[in-house]
């Protein structure tokens, strides 16, 4: 770990910055987008990527939807614009599971994240300042109106498929939830149709760590100069979430009661001489926070907890009795943040219905980040399911 | 949860305080103490409480160790000195389990800890300041040697069991390993050989949330009044810890997604409006942070830690083979701080040695506190292990 290079006081990307492959579609330019909260927000903006071509009848196009921390980069190398190679960049492209020579690839930074889309660190039209403190909650149901508007844009009338792990995997299932009309087939993992107790739980420490970060400044830090953002809250909060993501057994094998920081001879035994495993879960919040805007991290958390595909719909049958796509739901038996339980339910309550529905068991000890780890192991089933899909009514 | 009454700057018991059923042993008056971080300490006092008469052989001593946030009041009301009732209250007592009819049973508040004995809010004999942040990294065993010394006073030669759960499992087995002809049986509950990388992730996470509080001031804070301790920070790491504590199952079917701030109707969807499970666990941050001190928190996170059998002693099996006390290892199946694997592998360590061993699973919902709440599972075992105890040759 590196403490010499002050962070940024915010790694949102703005206007301004290198694009690197993103797009932009504003919509709500004359009239205001209503948000779940009762809120209204004018002036929206959807930072998205695109691969492979749309066919002429528009029945090819695959929609990502990227997890928490994740952006419209899905695939593609690291360089301008793009800290990191693409986060599915093993899955997607040419000749891969999710084939571009073959369909035409969107993925979009959700509505609330820092990638480009409409978040926190934008500027709030009536003032031109970042709308910090001020940014209204969001939901799932939000992130995917607003993707539904990108789709009109894009000429998409109906997603060959709706693909996405953890948050991403909220949305995928909201939009079979809302717009099963528009979707022909849905992609689940590592996901719920509820969050839990627990996972809200999770949620909410790391808010509550954020919270406690006198820079944070109630969420108004945008003035702040490099190294005097809320790096620290958002490092801890990244912290806990980056346990939930891996398992016990792979912190033993990995890390077991190695220390990192070696005392000297004669030294004594130190309250923050750290283990290896200190010293990785510091270096994953750290790398975080030079590339994440903190109050992204909260509406986004904030978000996942809200999660509930039955809210306002009667209930959890009836929320999905509206689902018609063919799915298929994915689960890892080590994820301990998803159960794989709750993926076996959205299986279930599909099939319940009568629609297609297959359940996939990724045999993987990586916990909950063996969707982005164990690639290998979706490919087959991914790469059959698409194929079936396009090969289907369209 | 109250937001009213201002937080002490320290939940600590310092002298001078209602000693309730305290009981005081003072040691290394004349000379240091060693600790394992190779500093030493003078004047050692350990807080400590009795039940039960002992023996004219000092043959039915029983010593109870505590876990984190515990103290010497294992058993009897709360009242003056004592918040709350003993933590073992319903296994200890006359004709309880633990039967003080028969037993003379001993708890000490273990040392680093605020309860009594010598932790980081005592005076330091040399200024006659707190120690705060002065206060020296202490290990399960040097919580052990204390506890040795006090046996000395006590005038028990050997201990008919050692007893303990969680962090008083750890301290339970190192008297097993470091003083095997003081024991005569042992007792570990919920416990392990040696932490984990996982567990010293979440006792990481915890210390950096404390650090983070601006009022934590390095460990200095003890000048500080009421509401202007760390207690924010506590508060959090606590947080963290109580879901470790418990389980998803049970989180589900208590809080589910049951909202605590209702919103007014009209009313947006806030960032920090709470679900029942953020309430609760708020709650249970508080309360500890109302009772308990900040920098003994710190102190006895980084001794579970630290906590290895091993350490020193060429590897486990060699300091396993230490052990020659009849042991009783107690797991949990939904414990997912420390899992039940982890006691398995205590009794398999002690029986491969030809020493005699059971194992027990406690089969609760409940997570790791089902050795506080399931108490009835354990009470037949129990009586019956410590009845043969006594009866076994001393």
């Amino acid at each position: 770990m590196t403490n010499s290079s002050p962070l940024p006081a915010t790694g949102a990307w703005l206007p301004g910055d290198e694009p690197g492959q993103r797009q932009f579609f504003t919509f709500a330019t004359d009239r205001r987008f209503a948000l779940d909260s009762g809120i209204a927000l004018a002036d929206v903006t959807v930072a998205y990527e695109t691969w492979g071509h749309l066919d002429a009848d528009a029945s090819n196009a695959v929609l990502l939807c990227h997890a928490w921390t994740g952006d419209s980069h899905a695939a593609g190398p690291a360089g301008r614009g793009h800290q990191a190679p693409g986060w599915w960049d093993e899955t997607v492209g040419p000749g891969k599971p999710i084939d571009t020579d073959k369909y035409f690839v969107v993925c979009a930074n959700v509505l609330g994240g820092c990638q480009g889309s409409t978040g926190p660190a934008s500027t709030h039209p009536l003032d031109g300042q970042p709308y910090g403190s001020r940014f209204p909650v969001v939901t799932i149901r939000d992130m995917v109106r607003a993707q539904a508007r990108l789709s009109g844009f894009l000429g998409v009338r109906r997603w060959l498929s709706v693909v996405g792990g953890s948050l991403g995997g909220m949305q995928a299932l909201e939009w079979a939830v809302m717009y099963p009309r528009r979707i022909r087939s849905l992609v689940a993992v590592a996901t719920c149709m509820q969050a839990t107790a627990q996972q809200i739980a999770w949620g909410a420490i790391g808010r509550r760590t954020i919270r406690l970060d006198p820079k944070w400044q109630g969420g108004d830090y945008y003035g702040a100069p490099p190294g005097e953002g809320p790096g620290e809250g958002l490092e801890i909060a990244r912290m806990v979430a980056q346990v939930t993501f891996r398992s016990d057994n792979v912190f033993t094998d990995r890390f077991g009661r190695e220390l990192a920081d070696k005392a000297a001879v004669g030294d004594t035994i130190g309250m923050w001489q750290r283990f290896e495993v200190e010293r990785y879960l510091e270096y994953h919040g750290r790398k975080l926070a030079a590339r994440f805007d903190t109050n992204s991290y909260l509406s986004i958390s904030k978000a996942m907890d809200l999660h509930d595909v039955a809210r306002g719909r009667g209930n959890l049958a009836r929320a999905m009795s509206r689902v018609t796509a063919p799915t298929l739901a994915v689960g890892i038996w080590s994820d301990m943040l998803y159960p794989d339980y709750q993926q076996q339910q959205i299986h279930e309550m599909v099939a319940a219905n009568g629609v297609s529905s297959e359940y996939l068991e990724i045999d993987s000890p990586h916990g909950h980040d063996a969707f982005l780890i164990n690639g290998d192991q979706l490919a087959g089933p991914l790469e059959r399911f698409l194929g079936s899909a396009l090969k289907s009514d369209s």
